[in-house]
This record gives C-alpha cells, sequence and structure tokens, in this order.
C-alpha cells in the first residue's frame, strides 16, 4: 500500500499570510499522495462583523443561520481555498480545492436537535459518506485535493460542517486504499500536559494512556474533541495519528515533533 | 464525436433565485455531456458596498484591485458556484465546481496597460491556457463542470477573468475532442434588431452579415464583445453558439428560440 497524508490546518495559520505561506511551501514538499482540509479561521467572523450578521459560537462550533452560511461558504470554499490553491499551484503541487458538494465528495445530514443534543446548530453537517473512488481518482492524476469544511445534504442545502470531523472521515475512508496518516496541525506544538508550558508535549498517546489522561483530567478540554476524533481514525484503518505545531511539518512526519496517536 | 454543450449564463439569472432554479433544472436534464460557466450578477457590488470597498467598471468590466478580487473570489468561487453545484447535485447532475486554479484548469495572464490598451484594470486576467485533458477526464466520469470566472497566473496569484471569454476558451479547446456548442444565456431573447423589441430576434448570423450588421451599427454595443467571442469561437472549432433566453434553454438547444452564430 502507498502512503497518503491527510493534513488538516488550524484557522491561526490560516489568518497569517507569512505562517500560511511556510506551510504550504512545507506541504506541497511532502513527497506521498497527499491531501489539505482547511479550516475557517477568524476572517468568517471578520465578515459577519462587517455585515452586521451576529454569530454566535457553542463550544466553539459556529451557530449557522442562513445568512451566515453564505458567508462561511464565501469564506472557506472561496476566499480561503483559492488562496490556498493558486499558492499551491505555484509551488508544483497540482492542488484541486473542493467542497463536499463538489462531485459529491462529502454528504452529510444536517445535525438535529434531540433530549441528548439540545443545541439548534441550524445548517451545521455531520458526516454521513465520503466519496473516497474520487479523490482516489484525483490522487492518481497527481492532484492534490484541498478541502474547505463545507459539505451538502444531497438535496440542494450545503452544511457548515467542522474540518477536524472533516479530515478524520476522508483520512478514515480512504485508509482502505492506502496507508493513511492524519496530521492535525495548528499553533501549538502538540498535546500538552500543562497547556501553558509548550515544553510538556506529550510525545506518544495510546488508548489505554488516553482513558487515563482523561480520568485525571490532564487534558485541556478543547483537545478532548480532537483527540476523539484522532482516536475514531485510529480505530477505523487509520495508520496514526499526529498532532502538532503546523510550522514544524517536516518533523512531524519524521516523529521528531508533535504528539503521535497509535494503537499499542 | 460525441456532442458537448457549453452553457454560460449570465448575472441576471444568478442574481434571481425563482430563475436560477428553473433554469439549473432545465440545465441539468440535458443529455449530452455538458459545463457550466457562470458570471458574477450583482452579488459582488453588493457585497462591495457593504464592506465599503468602492467598485470602479469601464465598458462593464470590474477594474479589480486586491480588496475587490477577495469580494469577487468569495462571492463567484464560493457563494454563486457552491450553491449551483449543491442545488445541481439535488438534480442528479453529479456537478463539481472549479476556478481556473484548480488544477490549473485555466492560467491566465494579467492585462497590462500598453498605448493600445491603456487602462489599468489591477488583477484581471486574459486567458492563457485550458486543461482540456482533465476536464476530459471529468466528463468521461460523468462529472458537470461548473466554473466560477476567476483563473490565476501560476505564481500564485489569482486573477478575475470575464466568464463570456472563460467560455469560449472553454468550449474552443474541447472541440478538439467533442462537436461542442456554446450556448450564451442571458436575460434577453438573442441578439435583437431592436434593442428595445424582444420580437426582433435574429434567427441566424454569419460572418458576412456580421460585418453588415456591425458597419450599419445596427448592433447594440453591449453586445459587440459577446458577438466577437461567439466568431472566435467558430472560427478556432466549436461548431455553433446560440445566444438566448436562460429560461429557455430546451428550445435554444433545439434551435426553435435564440440567435444561432454559425459559419456559412
Amino acid at each position: 500500500m502507498t502512503t497518503l497524508t491527510v493534513v488538516k490546518i488550524g484557522g491561526n495559520i490560516v489568518d497569517d499570510a507569512a505562517a500560511l505561506t511556510q506551510f504550504l511551501a512545507d506541504f506541497a514538499a511532502i513527497k506521498s499522495a497527499k491531501i489539505l482540509v482547511h479550516g475557517g479561521g477568524k476572517l468568517a467572523t471578520q465578515l459577519a462583523n462587517t455585515m452586521g450578521v451576529q454569530q454566535q459560537m457553542v463550544d466553539g462550533r459556529r451557530i449557522t443561520d442562513t445568512e451566515t452560511l453564505k458567508i462561511v461558504t464565501m469564506v472557506y470554499a472561496g476566499l480561503i481555498n483559492k488562496t490556498i490553491v493558486a499558492q499551491l499551484q505555484s509551488l508544483q503541487a497540482n492542488a484541486i480545492g473542493l467542497t463536499g458538494a463538489d462531485a459529491n465528495l462529502i454528504s452529510a445530514y444536517q445535525r438535529r436537535v434531540t433530549p441528548e443534543q439540545p443545541i439548534q446548530y441550524g445548517l451545521v453537517g455531520d458526516v454521513n459518506a465520503v466519496n473516497s473512488h474520487f479523490i482516489n481518482t484525483l490522487l492518481q492524476q497527481q492532484l492534490v485535493p484541498v478541502i474547505a469544511p463545507i459539505t451538502h445534504n444531497g438535496e440542494g442545502q450545503l452544511l457548515n460542517t467542522n474540518a477536524d470531523t472533516i479530515a478524520q472521515s476522508i483520512a478514515t475512508a480512504m485508509s482502505t486504499l492506502y496507508e493513511t496518516v492524519l496530521i492535525y496541525s495548528f499553533e501549538k506544538k502538540g498535546v500538552l500536559l500543562d497547556v501553558n508550558d509548550e515544553t510538556s508535549v506529550i510525545p506518544l498517546i495510546q488508548p489505554t494512556y488516553y482513558q487515563t489522561l482523561k480520568q485525571n483530567q490532564q487534558i485541556f478540554a478543547g483537545m478532548i474533541p480532537k483527540l476523539d476524533n484522532a482516536f475514531s481514525a485510529i480505530e477505523n484503518g487509520v495508520k496514526k495519528v499526529i498532532i502538532g505545531n503546523a510550522l514544524e511539518m517536516h518533523q512531524l512526519i519524521s516523529g521528531q515533533s508533535g504528539t503521535t496517536i497509535q494503537y499499542e
């Protein structure tokens, strides 16, 4: 099996033009087949403020009404996605920017209000299926898919969808065809034992240790959804997940930096 | 040779949700391989007004500074493109939305100021090359490319590009592989002898007649760039160009409506 590297970059890198350029140069140099999933950054919130569309976040997730969906579609699928694609093209990476609606890449269903999930998120989607066949045809043509965190329900409705979850879903779906490594890259050096100490990176987390860390409340709450996504990936075929600094891409891939999430 | 239908829809249809839905249903029902190229409509101007970014048009072309490029990228490549793709997906057309940067689909060079062309258009691109090979791989997978009027220069710069020209360039490039018909659809019934009389549609324009019409100043000035694009297409391999009302798609294809541009 050939290797596939799925990289998710977080918002802070997307917001910083110089950091983004450095990241993209490192990403373009990755030799294996590769896919980039990007988040949204603060641009959507800034545009919403300019347009006078009030934003409401719950646990870091954006409540998405009709006007907010237009804004995230413009910013994620338009500005950020195409800025990244054009830069990658200049770096000899044959990038192709897509949302989940394009070629029915990622179908989703709108998150419902239930007794267990009482929050009305609006036009937010949870992943239903990934079109791994089409992604594979792109990879076989040496194309580099660049995925914006927008999906659709197949009935004409676009849906705002968490980029970490999209990256995990794509990595999982592709793991039947490739030896897949998923990298969650952001502004921190990895999963930290002490959120205020950048030197406290945990180099390796395996399932048993994760349970211990959670029970002892040693994991920063904001990191738990990302780690849950990481464990879901390795439980479903992904070889390993690496969490670390977007500006240390080569060290993350070589195992010299970041936190590796792997089975025993 | 199998038939390929390249349809360009103009701004007025894009701005009208009900008209767009009707158009897309008719477009999705076209049986041949097909490509949709869309313009921008007034949404970009509206967003620019909301954001306080002054817009300047010269001969219907938008002077594109850095802030305006961000706006057209958000509106054309983001909101309009993905709204159309999601709707087509619900109509069983497997649409994939792309700009010229994606998969290096359309490379362009920035329009320069010269003694003959003294206007500083800014980040506006003129088409250099179309990646007909990649478009063909999409068509062979029964995908329906939906193209936003944004290109790139291969050096990381996105460029705002006229949608009529993109449609003509794509139709011309694909005409070596397909019997290609190009349809310019908009809010009028065709090329009119009297711009105020919708019943004055000219059914057929051939090169000699076009020269006569131009010499006698019988053609509305705003229509001349579109007709020049149409003649460029048929001179370079496109079988015919049809100009007419976007809400009469089937009649345009069957020749019952609109203006046909064809060789003698």
